[in-house]
């Protein structure tokens, strides 16, 4: 079933996109203000289910690549995506079908949109991180088989650089943010072609679908005057992430932040309201692992969510800072994604932590307050619409 | 005139396309041996003279890049520049009709004949610098306006990357060179494909020759006892490189070398025999200025070569090390190297030198005994056989 998404849907899928980034995946506001431009002069962009994918279409994602710090001072001019598709098509001799997201979040679920409103072309309703990681090998294509060579990037002067490691998607990734930084930090890719079938055996299905609702859960609370944290919780009940927590509420006493290696990196410590503990979280991009005097409450793949105390509000690495008051909630990630070849591949010792993947729902967080967890863990989930 | 180059003149071509290396340009001994057993394998090299090229032939260069201390720990395994040469075939959708160098060195002059053993292409007897330079817009190529784009470079693994950055070869090599130190520091490439008319206009004709010459004459010095830095300098007489000047004879008493965002960059300091006076040579993979007491000897593009000072041996700066007694000697660099437009490339200040370019021979630098500067000012060179 396809589905049109329009400029009057970009506010809740940026909100919910930006909170599945776990702190990465982009800026919202720059993405959704691409998008609604490009939506403006285009008209609405046609998603795609990918169950209805025929098996030997072709797919090529898109996305931005870079430190989500360089973005906020560089913003796209617009064709650098559909330029970076084009360029991989050439390379490949034959036209995409459609476009699809690698990741979720606030830039990252709105580039294909991007692409798919100027270049004409539908959206697969699906991704490779159902979250957001910093690394192009940090992909359930990557997980199940898909190479991501040839990959393309363009610049916003119309130059391409195309790499082609083989089966080496860690070697590809190491080029190509080698190419982003000498970019300036952030540049546009096209890569992970893959068949339709191949779409249907190693993505997440439906985060555009997820973001949205999890962004019109929290939207329509604010509305109401209900708790919007509830609206949350109750959203991902509904969904293949069945388990939430709220891991800490406080105030951001300390955030250090650097930008290094292509990656922003650091730390925040944020202490309770109490002056009871303290709450240190540690990102590349996005948050890798919460911890409470010594005790991990979560770690990657789950999604580690640092949130606006009132409004729900998704904060992300670059904008975080002294004197928020949030609460930090906890999402368990689908099953795809705990197998021990997705862990070899984003599991927390690939970033370099020294620690075991604990599923969030085992640890010390507590249930937020008027839920319970999701009773439905079997795979599907409902499109929104 | 098309001539053939044996195994037999490679001790020569690789002793004089050191020295034309100033410094730079790869070492004599590993591109030696890398030709040596291409052509036990597969037999002597077809030499093109450029002035034979039909216009509309595809010549495509092909050399490595990297730095030269790099390449001593990391030597090639054969195949990496005839698969950037295919890589970039693939890419134009037409094979080249020949390789050429696009600069002389130990390693650069024999990246090419490397390349014909192994993949049947006759070499042009030419490039792109009459010299080495450490960055890829140093060529006459790109001053009269051949782009290096697109570029691909390979590596041991047969993993590619492709780079066009349109008309502009000054990001061009800064994107090469990201990816070249991602690559460990050294790779192989292939770029400013061009016509053989283009070759004619651009390129710094007979170039292998020349090396030839230079190194035969260095050789035969030694096997009959005579001097060879006054053979030295007979060779260069009857060439396009018209003047040569003696900078300086002493020991070499400090070596400051380090490899930085992919290049050896550093100084030495010689200390004359007698105590008085010393030179000063700064260097990026090749020696650029010579200095004694605050007086500018020689600068680039002009070649200033240090030799051992009784074999007249040239020391590439990797190789340089404290104690090495040495004579410098400035050699004037072709008309088409010293126009403003070459001057703009890689005169002087886009070294990152506060300094002007003034000719070797209008410089205090001493006739070496015995020898007389050339006479002949004209642009051509007698080709050696």
């Amino acid at each position: 079933m396809s589905w049109q998404l329009g400029p009057e849907d970009l506010p809740a899928l940026a909100l919910g996109a930006t909170l599945l980034g776990t702190g990465g995946g982009g800026d919202p506001h720059i993405g959704r203000l691409l998008v609604e431009q490009a939506m403006r002069e285009h008209g609405p962009v046609t998603i795609l289910d990918p169950d209805d994918l025929d098996d030997d279409l072709l797919i090529i994602p898109t996305a931005q690549m870079g430190a989500p710090t360089v973005v906020l001072e560089r913003i796209p001019a617009g064709p650098e995506p559909l330029a970076a598709l084009r360029r991989l098509e050439d390379h490949r001799g034959r036209r995409a079908a459609a476009t699809m997201p690698i990741e979720c979040g606030g830039i990252n679920s709105m580039i294909p949109l991007l692409v798919g409103a100027t270049g004409g072309l539908p959206v697969v309703d699906a991704d490779g991180m159902g979250r957001a990681f910093p690394e192009l090998q940090m992909e359930t294509f990557s997980v199940y088989g898909v190479p991501g060579s040839p990959l393309a990037i363009a610049d916003e002067l119309g130059h391409t650089v195309l790499i082609d490691t083989g089966e080496d998607n860690r070697q590809l990734e190491w080029l190509a943010r080698g190419v982003t930084i000498r970019l300036g930090g952030v540049a546009y890719i096209a890569e992970y072609a893959m068949t339709g079938r191949q779409v249907k055996d190693t993505a997440v299905p439906r985060t555009l679908s997820l973001a949205l609702s999890v962004g019109r859960a929290i939207l329509d609370a604010r509305r109401d005057h209900r708790d919007p944290f509830a609206a949350l919780a109750d959203a991902f009940s509904r969904t293949i992430y069945t388990h939430i927590r709220e891991l800490f509420h406080g105030k951001v006493v300390d955030v250090e932040r650097r930008t290094t290696e292509g990656f922003a990196r650091g730390r925040a410590r944020i202490r309770s309201a109490d002056g009871d503990g303290e709450l240190e979280i540690s990102f590349q991009n996005e948050n890798l692992v919460a911890i409470r005097d010594e005790i991990q409450l979560a770690v990657v793949p789950d999604l580690i969510c640092i949130l606006e105390e009132e409004t729900a509000e998704p904060i992300t690495t670059e904008r975080l800072r002294y004197g928020d008051r949030v609460r930090v909630i906890g999402v368990s990630t689908p099953a795809l994604m705990r197998t021990p070849e997705a862990l070899a591949v984003f599991g927390p010792r690939c970033f370099g932590l020294d620690r075991e993947f604990v599923p969030v729902e085992d640890g010390p967080g507590g249930e937020i307050a008027g839920t319970a967890d999701a009773r439905m863990e079997e795979w599907e989930q409902t499109p929104v619409r």
